[in-house]
Parts: C-alpha cells; sequence; structure tokens
C-alpha cells in the first residue's frame, strides 16, 4: 500500500478561481472594500492596545474609476503591509489574514467587527481584471511594496515610493467586463453591498451649499464647496443600542433602506442577541395588502454590515419574510442550499428567536395601546394569520391578541368575542356559532338580516381566512363559523323556538311546484320553503357554508378537498312562505303574472347575491326602466 | 524586482472545495453519476473505434445505499482506471479527465455526450462524505486498483481484487449528511437530475407482475419477478430527430417532464441547431391563465442531458418563459450572473434563435390550420402580446398573426379587422376606431349598443392589454381603440349626422338644474345630456378612455404615468333627451315623485356599470319588491 497528498496545482486552480469562486462577478468590489474595511479595523484595535504606534485619524476608503486607463482603484488608509506580509497572505492562496490576525488577538479582537473569512476575496478581482496592482506601506517602519500579477499566475514583486499608510488595489479590468468602468454601476454596487459598512467610503466629489455670508445681496449667489462624496452610514441604527435611538431615529432608518417606499411603517422591533448566536436588526411591519405573493424579498440579511442577500427564506419563518428591514449575523452560514440551512442548529434557533420577539412585541403593542393596535390590525392581520396557521407556537401567543374585528369596527380578542356572543348566539345543540361576512358590500342584505337579530357579524377578508377558521374550528371546543350568506338566519344559528308558517301543507306543496315549474333550467338552485319574519326578504339566495370554505382554501392552495376547486357553485333559493308577496304569487290566477312575479322576485335575489349579470342584467333593467314609467 | 509563483496549498485550498465547491451539496451526485456516465461513454467511444478489445454490452450505472453502514456506492461498468490513471486524473485536483480525453479523439469524439468540465467533480464527494474509496478497474489488462481518503488530504493506494471492468465509488457519509442515506431523497435526486441522462441507472429493484401461465385458475395470484428499477430514460425525445418522432411521443415526453401536469400541451417547437452554437429542445405551449406570475420555471435546462437548473431567465426572452419544455446546450456558461449571461454573445444568440423558431412556429400553425389557431388563441395570448409588447421583432412577426376576438367569436388578423370595420367605424376626422370590451358581462349593455350600430366589439381581456392597445394606436397609423362604456356609442365613433333633440335648449337647462340638485353629494358624477335615439338606455354611466387606460396600465406595472393609479374613477352620467322616460321626469310637477323617478333611474345605470353596492343595492331591492306588489 503506498500513501501520498492530494496535489492541487496552481495553474489548474487559478483559472478555476477567476471564473468560478462567485456566481455573481459583481460581487469583486464587496470583496475588495470588505477587504480594505479589515485593513483600517485592524489598525483601529492595535492602535487601541498600543501595539501600533501611529495615529488612527479619521481613515477612509476611497474608490476611484479611471474609465479612459481602464482602472479601477481602491485606496486604505489601513495596516498595509510589508513585503514579507505580501508574500504570506497574497503569494498563498486561501490563507485567511483575517482568521489568523483574530486568531492571535483572541481576547482583545473579539468585536473589531472584522468580515474576512478564508483569504479568497482577494482573487476574485481577478474575475473582472486582467491585471492586478497592489501598492502597500505597512504602518510598520518599512519599505513600501508593489505587487503585480496578470493572473498567470506568476507575479512581480518590487519596492515602491508609497509614503501614506495603508494599500491601493489597482485593477485594470478586463475586456469582458467594461461595465465595471461606468461610474453609475459602481456607485450602485456601493449602495447596495457596502451602505452601511463601518469605515466611511469616499466614492467622487458632490457640491454643497454653503450660507450665504452676512451682507450678501438677495441675488448673490450661494458659495458652494466640493466635498467628499461618503456614500455609506458606518453607525447604522440596527449597531446601536435600542436605549439609544428615538422613534424618530427607526423611521428615518427605514426610510435609509427603502428610500423609493413612502409610507411609513406601522413600528418595528430592535432584534439583539449574543447567546447562544450572535444577531441583531430591526424589523418593520409595513402597511400589508392581502397579495401574499408581492410583499417578500424585502428584509436583508448582512455579515458584520456587510450586505449578504435579501432573500431570507429558511432564516426568517417564512410568515415573516412579509417584514421589512434587517438581520445580521455572522452565525447564519453563507453559500450553503436552502435544505442544508433548514437542517442547522443555529439557523433553527435564530428562526424560533425571531418568531418569539415578533410575538413579544405584538403582544405588548396589544396590552400597552390596544386602541392603537386595533387601528393597525388591518394592515397586520396577513401576517399574524399566517403565522397562527404555520406555526403552533406563535398560534398559542398570538391566541390573545388577535383580533376578530366586526362589520362595525368593533374588534374582539377571541375570548371577548366569545363571552359577547354566547348568550345570543349558541344554537340548541350547545355550539356557539359565529357569523362572519367576507365583503361587507357583497353580503350586505344579509349582514342586515343577522344585525336584526342582534348577532355580531364579524368582517374577516384576509385570503387564508378559511384556513385560519378551520384551525380555530377544530383547536377550539364548541364554536363553528358560518359566513353570513350560508343559509337563512334562523338556520344559522338553531334556536327552539319555531316561526308558524301562515301557508298551509298544501299550500306550500303548490308554491314550490309553481316555482320549480318557472325556475325550469335555472335549477342549479335547490328551493328551500321557510318560515320567516313576514318583513325578511320574500326570496333569497343562500351558499352552502362546507362547500365554498373548501373552494375558498383551495383556492389560496393547501388544503381543503382535492378537486373540491373544480366543483359547480351550489346554491339553494330560500323563500319565505311568511312574506306577503309569496302569499300573492301563490293566489295569482293569472300563468303570465305569476310566472312574472316569480322572475322578478328571482332576479332580485340574485342581484343581492351579486348573480345576476350579462344579458340577464340588461334585461332586467330595461324591465325596471318600462315598470317606472 | 522578484517574480515569482502563486502558491496553492492543498491543505488551504481543500476544505473550500469541500465546503464551497458548490452551494449546493446535493449537487454531488449529479457530479459522481455524470463521471460514471462519461466513463461509460469513454468506454462507448473506444470500442467503437477499436481502441478498446472488449464488449461493449449494455452497460448500466447503479446506485445503491447502505444506510445501516452510512455508505453510498456509484457503481459502473466503464471504461475504469489503471494505478497511474489513478494518480493522474484523482491525486491531481483540477486535472480534468474528460477535457484530456475530448482533446486526444478530438476528430472521433466529438458526438460523444462526454459531459466532464474541470475534473472537480469528483471532489464534490467530500462535500457530503467523511471517507471516499475508489475501486476501479480498467478496461486494460491491469490489476484493480483501491483509492482511500478522508479528505486530510491524505490519500491510500493499494491493489484491490474487482474483477469487473469499471469503477465503484464508495462515500462514507458524514455525520451532517445523513440524509443522503435516505432512500426516498437519493430517488428524488436521481429524478431531479438524472432522469434523462443517456446510459441506463439502476436504483434497487421493483416488482413486475407477468402474464399468468396458460391453463392458470381465475383466483390463482399472478406470477411476479423482481426486475432491476431503472430510473431513468436514456434516449429522451429532444435527443431524437423530429422526422423520428410522432405527435403521440412529443405528448407522452410532455407527460414524462411534468407527470402532475394533467392538461395536455397545445403544441410543441422542436428546437435544433447546430451553428453558430449547439441547442437541442422541445418548448411546449401549454394552457395558459391570465396570472403572468404563477407559470414561469417551467422549461427546464440540461447540458448533455444533465439537469442543471429550471431558472431559465436571461437565456430565454422573458415573455417565452411561459412556456415549458427542455433545452440541452453544452453553450451556455453556467454557474455566471444573470448579467453576465445578458451580455454574453451565444447567450444573446440563442435567445434570438429561440424566439425566431417560436415566432415561425406560430406563423406556421395560423396559416395551416387558421381554425385549430383561433381556438387556441385565448390560452397562448399572454404570451403573444407580452412579446408584442417587449420584443419589436417578434411584434413584426405576430402581427401577422395575432388575432383580435369578438364578443361573438370571431377572429381577425389586426388587418382583416380594419378592412371589415373601417367604412362602418371610421369617424369624421378619418381616424378607424377599434371597440372592445374587457368584460362581456360587465360591459353587456355597451356591448349591445354598439352592436345595434352595427359596429364590431372586440373582447380584449388579457391583463397587458391596456400597454398593447398603447403600442398599437402609436404604430399604426389612423387608428384608436375605445372601450364601449368609454361614452356614449354616438361619441365613441363621431359621424357627421346629429341627432335632434326632442327637448329645447330651455328644457335641457332645467333638466341638468333638476338632475344636479337631486345627485347632490353624489356629484362624481358629471351630467351630460345626449340627443340619442329614443330606443337607446335613458341613463347611462361612461367612464372616460384615457384615464381608465392610464390605471389599467399602472396595474400591472411599467407605464401609465406615474400616481394615475391613486386617481380616483371619474364616470359621466349621460342623459337621453330623446327617451320618453327623461320627458317624464322634465315635465313632473311633484317634486317628490321626479325625485323618485331620478333615483331609480340613477340606480338602474349605477346597476347596468356594476357600481350599486352594499347599503344602496339593499334599499334599491327592498324598493324594487314593494313594487311588484
Amino acid at each position: 500500500m503506498a500513501t501520498g497528498k492530494i496535489n492541487v496545482s496552481v495553474e489548474n486552480i487559478f483559472p478555476l478561481i477567476k471564473k468560478f469562486l462567485y456566481s455573481d462577478h459583481e460581487i469583486f468590489l464587496r470583496e475588495l472594500v470588505s477587504n480594505a474595511t479589515d485593513a483600517t479595523l485592524k489598525l483601529k484595535h492595535l492602535t487601541s492596545i498600543g501595539e501600533a504606534q501611529v495615529e488612527y485619524g479619521n481613515p477612509i476608503i476611497e474608490i476611484k474609476v479611471d474609465k479612459d486607463n481602464k482602472k479601477i482603484h481602491i485606496i486604505d488608509q489601513g495596516i498595509g503591509m510589508t513585503e514579507a506580509e505580501v508574500k504570506k497572505y497574497i503569494n498563498e492562496v486561501a490563507f485567511s489574514g483575517a482568521e489568523e490576525f483574530l486568531d492571535k488577538y483572541k481576547d482583545s479582537g473579539k468585536d473589531t467587527g472584522i468580515i474576512g473569512h478564508f483569504g479568497l476575496g482577494f482573487y476574485s478581482a481577478f474575475m473582472v481584471a486582467e491585471k492586478v496592482e497592489i501598492v502597500t506601506k505597512s504602518f510598520k517602519d518599512e519599505p513600501a511594496v508593489r505587487w503585480v500579477c496578470d493572473g498567470s499566475p506568476e507575479f512581480e514583486l518590487s519596492e515602491a515610493d508609497k509614503t501614506e499608510r495603508g494599500t491601493e488595489i489597482i485593477l485594470h479590468v478586463a475586456e469582458d467586463s467594461t461595465e465595471f468602468l461606468e461610474e453609475a454601476r459602481i456607485r450602485t454596487l456601493l449602495t447596495k453591498y457596502n451602505k452601511f459598512m463601518p469605515i466611511p467610503i469616499k466614492f467622487g466629489t458632490r457640491t454643497e451649499t454653503l450660507p450665504k455670508p452676512e451682507g450678501a445681496k438677495e441675488d448673490d449667489p450661494a458659495p458652494t464647496k466640493e466635498v467628499d462624496d461618503i456614500i455609506n452610514n458606518p453607525n447604522p441604527a440596527w449597531t446601536k443600542k435600542p436605549t439609544d435611538l428615538e422613534a424618530e431615529d427607526y423611521k428615518s432608518f427605514y426610510r435609509e433602506l427603502y428610500p423609493m417606499q413612502f409610507e411609513e411603517p406601522l413600528f418595528h422591533i430592535h432584534l439583539n442577541v449574543d447567546y447562544p448566536f450572535n444577531l441583531t436588526g430591526i424589523l418593520y411591519f409595513p402597511k400589508l395588502t392581502n397579495d401574499l405573493n408581492i410583499q417578500k424579498d424585502k428584509i436583508q440579511l448582512y455579515q458584520n454590515q456587510v450586505f449578504v442577500t435579501d432573500n431570507v427564506e429558511g432564516i426568517v419563518p417564512e410568515f415573516l419574510t412579509m417584514l421589512r428591514g434587517v438581520i445580521d449575523s455572522p452565525d447564519i452560514p453563507l453559500n450553503v442550499s436552502r435544505s442544508y440551512l433548514q437542517a442547522d442548529g443555529a439557523v433553527k434557533k435564530i428562526s424560533s428567536y425571531i418568531t418569539k420577539k415578533v410575538a413579544d412585541k405584538l403582544s405588548s403593542l396589544f396590552k400597552n395601546n390596544r386602541e392603537d393596535f386595533e387601528s393597525k390590525w388591518n394592515d397586520i392581520k396577513v401576517v399574524i394569520e399566517y403565522g397562527m396557521l404555520s406555526e403552533d407556537k406563535f398560534f398559542d401567543k398570538a391566541d390573545k391578541f388577535a383580533l376578530y374585528p366586526t362589520v362595525d369596527g368593533k374588534y374582539y380578542t377571541f375570548e371577548e368575542l366569545i363571552e359577547k356572543v354566547k348568550d345570543n348566539q349558541t344554537d340548541k345543540d350547545n355550539k356557539t356559532v359565529l357569523l362572519y361576512a367576507s365583503n361587507t358590500e357583497e353580503q350586505h342584505s344579509y349582514t342586515e338580516a343577522a344585525k336584526a337579530k342582534g348577532y355580531e357579524v364579524l368582517l374577516l377578508d384576509s385570503p387564508i381566512v378559511a384556513h385560519l377558521l378551520q384551525k380555530l374550528e377544530t383547536s377550539k371546543e364548541n364554536i363553528s363559523f358560518a359566513r353570513v350568506d350560508a343559509d337563512h338566519v334562523d338556520n344559522l344559528i338553531k334556536k327552539e323556538e319555531e316561526t308558524i308558517s301562515k301557508l298551509s301543507d298544501d299550500e306550500k306543496e303548490a308554491l314550490k311546484g309553481e316555482l320549480e315549474k318557472v325556475l325550469g333550467e335555472k335549477s342549479s338552485y335547490t328551493v328551500q320553503l321557510e318560515a320567516m319574519d313576514s318583513n325578511a326578504q320574500p326570496f333569497m339566495i343562500t351558499e352552502p357554508e362546507f362547500m365554498r370554505r373548501m373552494k375558498d382554501m383551495q383556492k389560496t392552495g393547501g388544503g381543503g378537498m382535492f378537486g373540491m376547486g373544480n366543483m359547480p357553485d351550489m346554491f339553494n333559493l330560500i323563500v319565505n312562505t311568511n312574506h306577503e308577496l309569496v302569499g300573492e304569487i301563490l293566489n295569482t290566477k293569472t300563468a303570465k303574472k305569476k310566472e312574472r312575479l316569480i322572475n322578478q322576485s328571482l332576479d332580485l335575489a340574485r342581484l343581492s347575491k351579486g348573480l345576476l349579470k350579462g344579458e340577464e342584467l340588461t334585461k332586467f333593467i330595461s324591465r325596471s326602466y318600462e315598470m317606472i314609467k
């Protein structure tokens, strides 16, 4: 048996690094600015512990694009490198300087915010450059060094005449990457990846208007001066302590994150945890619409203030991906698959921490200012209802503050609702029936009929509400939900008392026959004679709860019974045998007049349920104009 | 000045390869099965040109999961490796055997279908395995070899007792990757990535029922036998010549691609090009709904029959991402950013080739069987209309076959439409006005009014149609579109003749005053008196085209004017001064009766336009029941 060591030849691996290190070539700028930031933070740390006897000052990082000469410069005023360090850190691929530094300064260096991971970042320069130069001068008293490499992978090393401390990277941009010589492109990239990095980043200058000197005339132009254009905010709100921030600070950070978003967020949650994982961030509840799909990909994920992605799927529970804001954690493994993320213990803990913080925040908002919470309910309910459906732990917490609004603008918790309605809305089988409308306009007449009985009618209009009702019915005892148009109101909540019918059984039989004869092929309606209050509507169309709810559930996916979405709609035609008009229909002798009465009544009932359309509606309208005259 | 060579140490690079070679760890199986396939295809080639004096036979690849011992086996019957080859291909990272092979057999080896690219694929095994074994026997007369490596990167090499030709890879699965020891997981992966690879892949066995022997009794169980479970179809339809395929073959391949899809595709397009790039594939037009978002990510991208991704954004023009099917091309650069893809010359050519093929297919369908094309129009129009909007070249071609259906089910091309309507629908300014409805039910009465004039009314109900109309109006001359409810029909197409009003100017003035008084706060309506046909509706509500179209455009994004989506709806109330009822209103002396007449008429007009809702509708219905009695 022989043993040996697998050999990696640089000629083979280098082209791969150049082509495939990152699937997105634009990443090179993020990596180089991260390196510049690390070099500066390292110097800051060394001066603070007295290991570097130099003035730290107010270092910045400068990015310059030289389109004519096809060059990009990244210049820092950080720690710099000696010749020995260039040989060690640059000439040896995948030797991470950052890791070594953190290792060496284990105790003092913990909170330095240093980003570097594997030391490969620098080589990403070759994804866009045909030649890369490094000109660097260490903070130590050693000569400056120039390193040049055309990616061959041969390099040249020589002395340089740089006198200021720090490192300058010069990219000689390759033909296929000239897009990165556009100033607008670089500005976009800096704004995307480096907007909140901890060292100021200068990209060109801008003109600032100064106050006019005293005694200046009205039409004298105001004096101006050129100032550095700093593209980042080195101290974003999430890196600060909640106690150091006012409500206005959170709002203005929201505007910084979403400059195109004109609406203010409803409230925020400041995340801040050290153990067992490291996570900071601010989540915002925006006003949400009922369209669940368009609101995702708004939370931004950072690692030590470097933007990583706006796809937080797998890190934040799905129902919270509708929120906005920032999460910053060095503990979230990057570049791994979603399924791996979902199995990762740290990520699971992060996810349940975020869920808990959100639930706690909602709970305290509810307790501390219920009126305000109620006023925001319609804008946040989708998230809460979705959370109640998908996370049992969240359901248990949210059950205390989730609200059930009525069509009249009152808001109940579930417990309050039951307390309020149980006397009046408990049926003869001891089940408390909770009535709801999904649309006050469309179900207006049905809602009025229920309110006339003193019943509370909820307004439940979220797209996923059918699923939530299903869950509530199984997790609570002796309750059920029914939409107001599911049946005649006396049948929705069946009490012991019976209304006596004005019609005899024979008359009813005759009436039913006559109705069915006129309905004829329109027989998608099941005729149902009911002895109702004589003031109730004479004709009424209802849609049984079970089938309709199953169909609603199918529409929003995952639920209901298979294939039910394709079943035809099912309607009943309820006829109030105690209404005067119904008596008149029965007693009309002329067949033609009887038919006209039935048809017009049926049309009105269909109109009330939103079923009279197209040609039938046009005919109804013409007939009605005739009747006015 | 010193020069030198950048050094890559295997200790540093190996952990990176293990962790980050692919962001998705599951890729390991695809890579190893690709290697096994290549090994088999190489042997096939060598036997075919007489360089390997062995029987090629019917080789298969076998995958075995040994959950108890935490092992996965990938076994092929291919070319195998000698000890020297193991040293060369395995011990040297990134030395691609496939490239060398293709290079050596440049002329004969062109169409072998060999996949390998960079020779890194094998190392992806270390993403999931803590130890990897290779047991291999070359087709040459040399002893078998065993290679073992725990990723340290030390390896052991020894003689093995394998007697059959080929290579067996044994993965000792690491603790954090035990998910891959689940048979269901492996089956899913094989189905995802290897379903159409060219060498049969066996994964376990399945029971096959045999025909009963002659003379068997009714209740004798049918005999069964265990057969290899081959998970792939090595000869998928797109690799065959169009002339060798029947319509049924395309349909059955569609079912293979989308087993959960019950609806048949409408038609297919077979792609097949060698130069200037290599591309094969089959695209299908499915029945499309009007929801543009849910239909994407259905086209699968393959490279030499290996599944790569179902995100073809950047490769296929956006409007065609709604299609389904397969594209297979070795010329599409993988692992690069979308912006890079979009700039890539080869990809641009591929994209415009696909667009052209689709346009040609649609054109030939239109020409060869117009009736059939018309019957499919509603299911494909979104793609075509979207294409016309986004690609000018496609617009020019589609202009010949894009159809404009009428509410009566006739279908015109644009040219035919103009020919048909220009005499009757050209207004006094010589503009041909094309009338349309977006919903036959909602705009029924308006449609009827236009049809009564002999006008053709189109039915244009796609979500993006407002944008298309805007484009047509600017690219064609002397035409404009108007929705039937945009104005009274005589105003939509203004002719020279004027209808004489039965009312005098004084009477009109008086009527207008009375109407506006009753309308009162409902004054979102602008009252407009018109001398219309006495048989036309007495009251009518219209919604001017311009504003409504801008708002429609805003709804589907990209277009209209900024902020217009938030403007309130604008309506006109058109009163027909020649209608009997209007005369009656003017002549009614009792103020109360006059008001009742106006209100009831207004309600009917609003009903016709779908504006009477909620409480107002309930009241209207109650009032109407009263009137019936």
